[in-house]
């Protein structure tokens, strides 16, 4: 565009043509930024009836209903509004959890659950409306725009995806933040210019993300204020003693949360309900600087970017529930389970939720955390999570008599010998047959001295 | 043994038939504790030449000197005194560190790779000594007498091992502690009783473990003064600032460390040489609480157990090396190097340091960590190592210009469009063929409300 | 026992002792050979009481009223003959199939799944018997003994395994054939001498195997007499002719095979039931010289061992339903079932048919066969098993609209260049920055000649 | 384009923009069929200057001197021609076949190992004839145009693909066969119309595939004039008599065939050097009809595709080289052999020729294939490779004398019995704790009868 001086307030994108003589509709995905309005405005420009949606995951909204609004003032002729807290925790967070997935090996995945859960109503809606456009906000650099075509596509193959940020008409004539900035004030969208940051964020019941901007540079340190949600543990808010808890698990799903007194004590405060317990861990975690993550990561497209990741009660639940299935799962279960969450996390990572792999590793899960049931107690301080008691009334393998050091017994020492011998064979064998490795690669050099 | 007095002094058990005319040789792990002590005792009861040895694999030892002596004093015939530490560091624990090991998600194996080099060291000895047993003093319900035996006959099949824990005759005589004080005492085995504990521990240069007594109760909390090694963040000697250092590293190894003045401020000490680097870690890593680890882990024979883990540097470069090789690696390489780090967990856990496995592992890693050059700045803070910053002259992966969200360019938007569409086809497929599900398993219900 | 001659009619091991005044009871595993026989009768010798079990498992049996009157001749109080076969195929023999699951890369696993429904019958005879030890004639060097071991113990662990052939007693007198002999001699236990062979084979309705004997010199052709169940393709009763049948899979499981007229022509017989499908597939295998694998497989104990296996209705499943599977399931779950169906051929093999592991992967195939629904026609000859036409009504993703050549279609072509594009961020990013590599290892020389 | 009638004379497509006042050059991948000749004239039309590639790796091309004066012709102002074949089989096809890599469970890669090394190729004449375009021919549908996307980028990030198929400028003129015929025609493009076939193949010295055209019905038997390279088993040009020849290994590698007598016999001639080698496995393949796949797969954008692949040589180099390393290695190394081949089938499958990935994958098996060395005959007969004899002078796991049966010794008999009780004690206890599992899932129905 050039030199050319914009006008923001007559703007002629290419007009989609009508069908028997309406207007397509379209679904945005609106969150009552000036991203998102700045598209609905342009989706009506291009001759789009537009419906939109917020979806609630927990986020920390000041207002739904000035969302709502803001949404009908610009130009849209429905604004759903939805609460999917209850489902988001129970269907997806949780679930998650249960599989001790991380992305890249540090990344308790809080992003794309979210997105699956909010086109899984994208694509309701569309139907309800009868409709088969989905709009979104999302950059073509990153990781949602892929997340939203994939869930949505999964979920019904006739949606068409509409990516404003992807879209040459709509990228050349938004070339950066200031003409989003004019085209709003040409056509009245209020702008909170309190929420200009120099980076993005992301959040909901699970995590809060930061990226972008600023972040970009990741030979400098993450300035303190952008541990938001979750403050470092050298900050001034946060808690200055340990904290104990006792999380209570059912098929590896947190059940009840006991708050506990000084030193382990005895129960306080006792949290059931999965949104309440949730809630209750997120605020404990704050208050011990619990979660926080701050990392290079490789995103969909194979990009590396850097990312800040909060997720306080998540991270609680993670390093319980990896101490509860230590006593209640068998050493090969335990194993087959790393395998399959490093695989889940780049199903999930890449937006694959409703897809045929989740759903045959999710019945792995269901099976192998059927068996774990009990309480982990943990201890917190200053960004760590500590379990330090645990036990299972029905599921430990715990066995104290017979791995016992002080008792001899449980089995017949000899036997041990027998198990080694045996299992010693083929390594016998193989390094009897390449004797000759061992003054080489295995073992380089020899050092003893007398 | 039952109500029968023993005789501690007399004590008769069968003896081993002479071979030519002479003694049979055996070479006797040797730390100069009761237990090794007694046991080489009764070997040379039963009619064995006694040869020691006493490995420096960084162990806080009071002093080798007098644990050779009271070998010899004992009746040992020849007592090996020897320093393992560089090649230890060198070729066993900063070979692992490179490979992102853990055992069950947690634990940054200490002990098994100490029992491998030493027991390369015992078969070069018996070797050169010309014998052909090897003794030591593990219990058979532990791990170290299967790596031991393991280890040793994957070096010299004709090795064979003398296990007195796991030998009826002994064990019928030694029932508890009290028969091992009785018999050193009626035997002039000198026994220091301050290190008489309520649990066992074990150490090297990487690493301090307490297992066994009274941390089998798994549902109470480890007492602090078990957290010997490295204090836990709460207690009075841990520091009260963040404190940053710079590790450099050389195809996933740390080859010299920075440490930084305040608030990531310039270098003030700069550390080379592997030792130094491992001491230098270990010390700032005690000074912030670095590196404990209490966990439940399953055994080689599949017995759960309780176990605390120490290991302050470690711990540090386990989370340096994670952060540099998230910039120098790419996506599918990380994942596979997950999946390699998960079999080897079991690999080196179980004894099979010198197999055909782990040697195509390592060369695995070799490849892949060669391209793993670069600095990691870490921030230190009761419990927490934080990566801060990171680069890498040859290997970034990271490029701010194409992964930058405000830059419009670094390649064209619409391409996403066409990779998320071809990236969809088969899950649009595979969910338009099973299209029921959506009513069922992977979706379970509708919550959706205006 | 050297030349000290063997008195084999006034045998007297060490009795064992009476429980309350009664003899111990035992569970014989009997075939009614040789070494089971002599086993039965050694085992009265020492003082047990013992019932015998012989399990109907579709083996090639003479006679199973012969082999119980046998066991009562010999001394059993109790002969129990079982028909398991029903069982066996339906929750044993088409469960292991339908996941895919090869022994080091060949072998349709025929035995270890046998020995696991034994396992099962035994320890219910036990429970029902009253009694706590279970018998069997295995040698100390194979793979049942520890499967019968394994699985005994899995599902009851109060059970005792007796195993003459891992007892130092037995085995120093029973030195070889020609003692057992002697002994069934001494004692009237009849000999059948047309079964003696110079190697050893076991059967069920799933497979036959041979090993040992003259079948260890690997560097040997194994002769074609061996080739007993299933002819070598080029022996004389092998059909000239192709001959074609379909089979009908419902959820990963075959239903119904039709056999069909000449050349890819209509049905001419229907066969419906597991059994029946079986003994169908076996017999038109045979005919066809299907199912003959001859390998060097690596033992439970790690030594290699020759075995040949046949196993002719087995290997026509296999193929078909791998041939079902690729048009009814994902790419990514095929990743998935062949990762996991590795995992699943060291799991059973080893023994462990009832553990946790196996649950939870039998959990994923019964989610990911649930789709695989449909027919594929098979075209036999010689020793070859050619699917040859497929179809599913409900869940094929094969789409000949999307995926032909001829229609310019199903997706906007410039779609492609996106997804390859982005696909190459990853790498270009790799190779840009590691570009040295490309006049090394990678490519190693270049050698374009114009 | 509709009902207008075309100009196939007077085309005049978008022209290019020139250069500092000269043409764009490019690098056509030229095969001299009638879409490569059709582009190299569209290429010129469209402004660019058109230098060919022909590689020989080792389809069965008439005349390669005619490509290349057809290329000159049509208008190239260059035309390479440039033997790959020795390179080709040394550093792709037999390292890749060292792997033993199937592509979903079946197929040996054929087809983009070729894409690897012409790509390379490609990239070096663009480099030598400063150009940075490279053009193909392949469609926007199938795996080629991602490979050579792919693997040109990884060599040379600064090429750019131009590809017609994938061009909408383009496709909407070629809509079909009869408009290139009706263009070359015009263009004085020179047509072979014996070439015309209702389906499509490509071939290289390892393999010839078929797909697409009539082929694309996967519920039709394919017709037999389809199985061109290699006979259907009993077709007449088969030969009767099963045939043997020795495969010598050195590290993987096959380095000499040697071809046997009758039954066995003594060799008769001796084929080495690898072309010879490939060769000769070829010409007795196609005798004995081997290296026949008729299968369904899924193409990298996960749309499923009939193909029938025909590779005789590489079809008894695999089953020889699984046979051989079944004696050299160590169960635990097949099994992660086993992961790691599955994984690589999918990164040489979708282009990933010159990756980390494959680059640290190598690594692996170059370590762990340095131990497979020695010999395997193989016995053909009609579409059956039998190894039947397998030894290794260095090598060889198999120990006749420990493995035996009729051997008492090589290891104590009771040393099993410890072996199975300590391997047992996790899954006594995971039982023992879920002890409930046996009425239900695990064991299914109790139906023992006596």
């Amino acid at each position: 565009m050039g030199i050319i001086k914009k006008d923001y307030k007559n703007v002629h994108p290419v007009v989609v043509p009508t069908v028997n003589g309406k207007k397509p509709k379209c679904v945005l995905l609106y969150s009552g930024g000036l991203d998102t309005s700045t598209i609905l405005k342009w989706l009506i420009l291009k001759g789009y009836e537009v419906v939109t949606i917020t979806a609630d995951v927990g986020q920390q909204y000041d207002d739904l209903d000035k969302v709502k609004a803001k949404a009908l003032k610009t130009g849209a002729t429905q604004a759903y509004v939805v609460d999917l807290k209850q489902e988001f925790v129970d269907d997806y967070v949780f679930q998650l959890l249960k599989t001790g997935t991380k992305y890249e090996n540090k990344y308790l995945l809080g992003c794309s659950p979210a997105r699956a859960i909010i086109s899984k109503y994208a694509v309701e809606v569309a139907k309800k409306e009868n409709c088969k456009y989905v709009a979104h906000g999302c950059t073509a650099k990153g990781n949602d725009t892929t997340r939203f075509m994939v869930n949505c596509k999964s979920l019904d193959p006739e949606i068409q995806m509409i990516v404003p940020w992807g879209d040459h008409e709509f990228v050349s004539f938004f070339e950066g933040r200031m003409d989003l900035l004019k085209f709003a004030e040409a056509h009245g969208i209020e702008v909170d210019h309190t929420t200009a940051k120099s980076y993005s964020t992301d959040d909901n019941l699970s995590y809060l993300s930061s990226e972008a901007g600023m972040l970009e540079q990741i030979e400098n340190e993450t300035p303190d204020h952008v541990f938001k949600l979750v403050p470092q543990p050298y900050m001034k808010n946060v808690a200055n003693k340990p904290e104990y808890l006792t999380i209570q698990f059912k098929a590896g799903i947190p059940v009840k949360v006991d708050l506990l007194g000084e030193k382990f004590g005895k129960p306080v405060k006792t949290i059931t309900g999965s949104l309440a317990i949730m809630g209750a861990l997120n605020t404990i975690g704050q208050k011990h600087a619990i979660g926080n993550t701050d990392i290079v990561e490789t995103r969909v497209n194979g990009l590396k970017n850097h990312g800040v990741y909060q997720n306080p009660g998540a991270a609680i639940i993670y390093a319980a529930h990896d101490d509860m299935q230590d006593i209640c799962l068998d050493k090969e279960v335990l194993k087959l389970q790393y395998h399959l969450s490093t695989e889940l996390s780049y199903i999930v990572y890449e937006g694959f939720w409703y897809s045929a792999e989740f759903g045959a590793i999710r019945a792995f899960f269901d099976y192998s955390q059927s068996f774990v049931n009990g309480e982990v107690t943990v201890k917190l301080y200053k960004g760590n999570v500590f379990p330090v008691a645990r036990s299972s009334a029905t599921n430990s393998l715990y066995d104290e008599q017979i791995v016992s050091m002080n008792v001899i017994g449980g089995f017949d020492v000899a036997d041990t010998a027998g198990y080694q011998k045996i299992r010693s064979i083929r390594i016998i064998n193989w390094n009897k047959v390449n004797k000759h490795l061992h003054n080489k690669s295995v073992i380089k050099k020899t050092s003893a001295k007398k």
